[in-house]
């Protein structure tokens, strides 16, 4: 495992949890790769050096920046190493061995909070055929939800992601500010309301869910709330955009 | 009951299987009028000069933009009738009698799916203090989450309610765009990431659970992302001001 970073945690934690032997724990720095090392019963090293040899896979867990530069590192006098990256934007070409693959877990992950593996979409591919089996054989020992997903589609996947759950929070982060700043109702009283905005989609298409004043394009109701962010301008240019957005799409 | 659209089914129902007496329907058309009444065992009228006298109050749960004339119809002749809306972006002046007042469920509701109204908070006001007390008694008797709320609060409730529902489902539907546009992936992929990001925000404030390439200001990815919706100038300007406001909030 090379990284012990949030991601890097929870899928060593998974791994380990069904009894695949995590040989060796890399990290930049010893606290962090003896922290993880331990609660794996792993081996720790801060040297991409020493980083033990004849692992039939090596999960390259680090942040995006250095990834090409840590598998260049590895793949130095060992061609043969299958190794296999876990982010969402970056191609799998950015590996420079022969044998290469991905495995995407598309979640958010916060050091406050566990998450169950098996729940979380797991999108792998490979450069040749018995890993990318090898690699989805792997993935579904932790995940009930397996994919194929080449380079191109995980692109657009995480690009969704992004807007499924950053710009997502981010609204609720919006929301949480005006309460406190006008009235200071407690951001609680949102979670009934966020709760079945996110159930609903369960059922129906976004699309078809959609309720408010941007859909029914009421421009009395949209114009008062504009004037209520007069001295936001931007958020009222989120409002704008978004409403603008969805009145689109209808 | 005044009205028999969506909201008007939903706290009609929740009120009559609490055993209050809905002493008749009202809707502008005989068929929403005739099934309302028959779902709750009432009586329907499409007029509003024949709507009972008698009532201990009178909900009215119209289109925001025909409130302030249905009211005064209701009023006419019957200055001492208690009038109480359910519009989340209306003042409660709206309504011309002296006995007026609010309940205001902030829910999205949708003909296609059920709710559980007792999970639903209710913001309450009335311009007189026995008929505050008497509503927020009604709210309780349907919902555990009864709140107090003026006007002036419950204008950026509705406001903070469009971000966490509206804005959100629309993140949802451009991101079910985003899959089926590239590569076809289905939408179902994202309903994890999009629960637990619901789910984050009961423990964690939305501000602490930010995580993705715009709060680590890591413009290698967004440029990357901007990038893939080059053809999409009206997503690209979404993609940039939520960006940069989840940047400020940092």
């Amino acid at each position: 495992m090379i990284g012990a970073g949030n991601l890097a945690t929870n899928i060593g934690k998974a791994l380990a949890g069904r009894g695949h032997d995590l040989l060796q724990i890399y990290s930049r720095t010893a606290e962090s790769a003896e922290r993880l090392a331990a609660l794996l019963h792993s081996d720790a090293t801060t040297s991409l050096a020493e980083v033990k040899d004849g692992a039939d896979l090596y999960l390259v867990a680090v942040k995006d920046s250095v990834l090409a530069d840590v598998a260049r590192q590895l793949a130095e006098g060992h061609p043969d190493r299958l190794l296999v990256h876990t982010a969402g934007s970056m191609p799998m070409e950015t590996l420079p061995t022969r044998r290469r693959g991905v495995l995407y877990p598309m979640q958010t992950f916060s050091k406050e909070r566990e998450v169950n593996f098996r729940e979380i979409p797991c999108f792998v591919e490979a450069s040749e055929t018995p890993d990318t089996e090898r690699l989805k054989t792997l993935a579904q020992t932790i995940s009930d939800k397996v994919y194929e997903a080449d380079s191109e589609q995980r692109k657009y996947l995480h690009l969704a992601a992004v807007f499924c759950c950053n710009f997502v929070n981010h609204c609720y982060a919006l929301s949480e500010k005006l309460l406190k700043e006008n009235g200071g109702l407690p951001f609680d009283v949102m979670l009934p309301l966020i709760d079945e905005t996110a159930r609903k989609v369960h059922e129906l298409s976004p699309q078809k869910a959609q309720t408010g004043p941007a859909v029914r394009w009421d421009t009395n109701v949209m114009e008062k709330q504009l004037q209520l962010l007069k001295d936001k301008p931007e958020l009222q240019d989120i409002y704008n955009v978004l409403s603008k957005s969805i009145h689109l799409l209808t």
